[in-house]
């Protein structure tokens, strides 16, 4: 017998009632049952990306939004900064590029955050710059950016920032409108607890004055026509209503528990998962570690035969991309997750280690992540 | 007490065994199991779509793909035609307009056919015509193309004959490989029998090679990218894939009665609707009816009233829209449906006529479409 544990990156565990949601018989959308419902999840999404802006949900994985939070605000030629510190910052250059924009791309070293002050150097340097692309959370590395001291600098230019917190929100905090986001992108199947299949982005005054003058072609990702119609309640095209329903029960966990408390909840498991690692002797792959996911190196071990291990204890964790391959795993704690997935998670990382001939002392990382709970 | 009966042109009822799979636990997928279920999928969709050639899945509704369809195949200042005889041609058109498409549209009037023979003189005429959009089943008025006719015209042409079946597939007939369209839009709320979110194209050899032409901006809908991961088995992007862990039970459902079955069975509860409707003294929207839904007019009777009464007799049906509103009702029986739906929908559209103070035999519509069924 094997109980299956998630905590891959996203999709993330879906608390049951949840589930049983997407068993409900069909309905049409083009109802009031469905607009009242969608006017619930807006009203909801706005407290947990804490913004009074608008939020478009759109019918696609977060890249989806990512390539709407480009095609809205853009036009061919305009200049604009990406900032690469892993696979997801690497996808707002490859975007910049589909899209024939010109980007000016701050590279950074894998498992750091991007230093403010250099972003603040080429803004100055170049007035004529239309918007910064960066993460919240860069889910190859495990890495929390400083969104708020970006803010700080972007919100003093003509630049719009966009964020992708597709992996962060609702685990790391933000604040999309006190940190002066201009646009936040996220996605269903993160810290939102449900499947993958829609994505959101939040749209400031800023950004549509911007979306006013884009002259990028776009038609399923117009957040224009989007925002007409979420004004009536309602979507342009066919939504995965099915998923918004689910959705609105997930945000109510979320708008019940309170955001701080959410956002506190993560700190505290994520705090526990690092002490854990380190008390077993491991190392944190990021120097800015976040709160939804929790990068580990292993030095002379294979990763990736550590996860098999996992695997076959039900415990699903992701490996490293690119350069990380082999090199660390993943543990994600976001959404649905408590102090007894602390534990699970770390006793059998525990148990894996031994497998693969590695000396630990019994209970030494629980314990650890253990007296982290109880501080 | 009411049950309800979803008779709208998608979404349509999805079928019990398939929702109890959308309250299965959460899994990754970056897995062999994803890809294994993925690669049934995709060989179960050629089944349906009749086709040998690559069907590429997106996570979007049905306008997704048709927006795939245009950024795919052409670019800037490329001549196509649109044909346009409803909602949903007219969709193409606007599709054109937003991607910086030169277009000649075929405006015909709603409830009518396009005639083939002008389409062979626009193409005869303009051999610089890169591609023609048309539909299978044009959902605002309840008509069904004759692609065959179209197919054999665009196949003597350089031009590619792109098909939108999103409301037609699995009910009215195509053949996508003998009738020669290239590039097949479908959605999965439709006579797949699984709620909105998942969208597919199918994809010839004719196609692929104007692909690798096209200058349009791409880069969530970029089919190559997506048949790249498709040959793994894969998506290049998160997919919706408890969605596709439904439709692989859903597909199985008509992979086991079988297209040809499938089709027939639509087509005969289409006939009997018809037959129905026509013995109530009523009349029919469309001059080319199609399988998928039944538009039904009303002289001195306020449709949108009569959907009222059946609404509250837990019958949803659709309206008319633009110049057809308040005039027709669109009656879809798509997927999951049988003999008895036909008796339950018309059923009650006596009552409701009686209800509206129309002089009805009782059961003599439904005494009809009875007679059919028996033919």
């Amino acid at each position: 017998m094997k109980k299956e544990h998630l905590y891959t990156p996203g999709p993330v565990t879906v608390p049951p009632e949840v589930l049983l949601k997407f068993a409900q018989p069909m309905y049409h959308h083009r109802t009031p049952r469905f607009r009242e419902m969608f006017s619930e999840v807006n009203a909801k999404l706005k407290t947990v990306f804490r913004t009074q802006s608008d939020i478009i949900t759109f019918t696609s994985s977060g890249t989806g939004a990512m390539e709407a939070s480009v095609v809205n605000f853009l036009s061919p030629g305009d200049k604009v900064v990406t900032i690469n510190g892993g696979k997801f910052g690497e996808r707002w250059t490859l975007l910049a590029k589909a899209f024939g924009v010109e980007f000016n791309e701050i590279l950074i070293e894998w498992g750091t955050a991007p230093n403010p002050a250099e972003l603040e150097k080429i803004l100055a340097d170049d007035p004529s710059i239309k918007a910064v692309y960066t993460e919240l959370t860069e889910t190859s590395t495990g890495t929390v950016f400083d969104i708020k001291a970006i803010g700080e600098i972007v919100a003093k230019t003509n630049a719009i920032l966009v964020v992708d917190a597709v992996s962060g929100i609702g685990a790391d905090d933000i604040h999309v409108d006190e940190w002066n986001v201009d646009v936040c992108v996220a996605g269903s199947q993160k810290a939102f607890m449900i499947p993958p299949g829609l994505a959101f982005m939040s749209v400031s005054e800023k950004a549509w004055k911007l979306a006013d003058e884009s002259k990028l072609p776009k038609f399923y990702f117009d957040a224009k026509k989007a925002k007409k119609a979420a004004d009536q309640n309602n979507t342009p095209y066919t939504p995965a209503h099915t998923l918004l329903e689910g959705l609105n029960v997930s945000l109510s966990m979320i708008v019940d528990e309170g955001i701080d408390n959410v956002i506190a909840r993560h700190a505290k498991l994520a705090d526990a998962i690092r002490e854990g690692a380190i008390a077993l002797g491991l190392s944190l792959y990021s120097k800015s570690p976040s709160n939804a996911l929790t990068s580990i190196v292993f030095e002379g071990i294979d990763a990736e035969e550590l996860r098999k291990h996992l695997k076959a204890d039900g415990i699903s964790v992701a490996g490293g991309q690119n350069e990380a391959k082999g090199k660390i795993i993943r543990i994600a704690m976001m959404g649905y997750a408590t102090e007894a997935d602390v534990m699970t998670a770390l006793s059998s990382l525990e148990r894996a280690l031994n497998k693969m001939g590695v000396e630990i002392e019994p209970g030494r990382g629980i314990s650890a992540a253990q007296a982290s709970l109880m501080k």
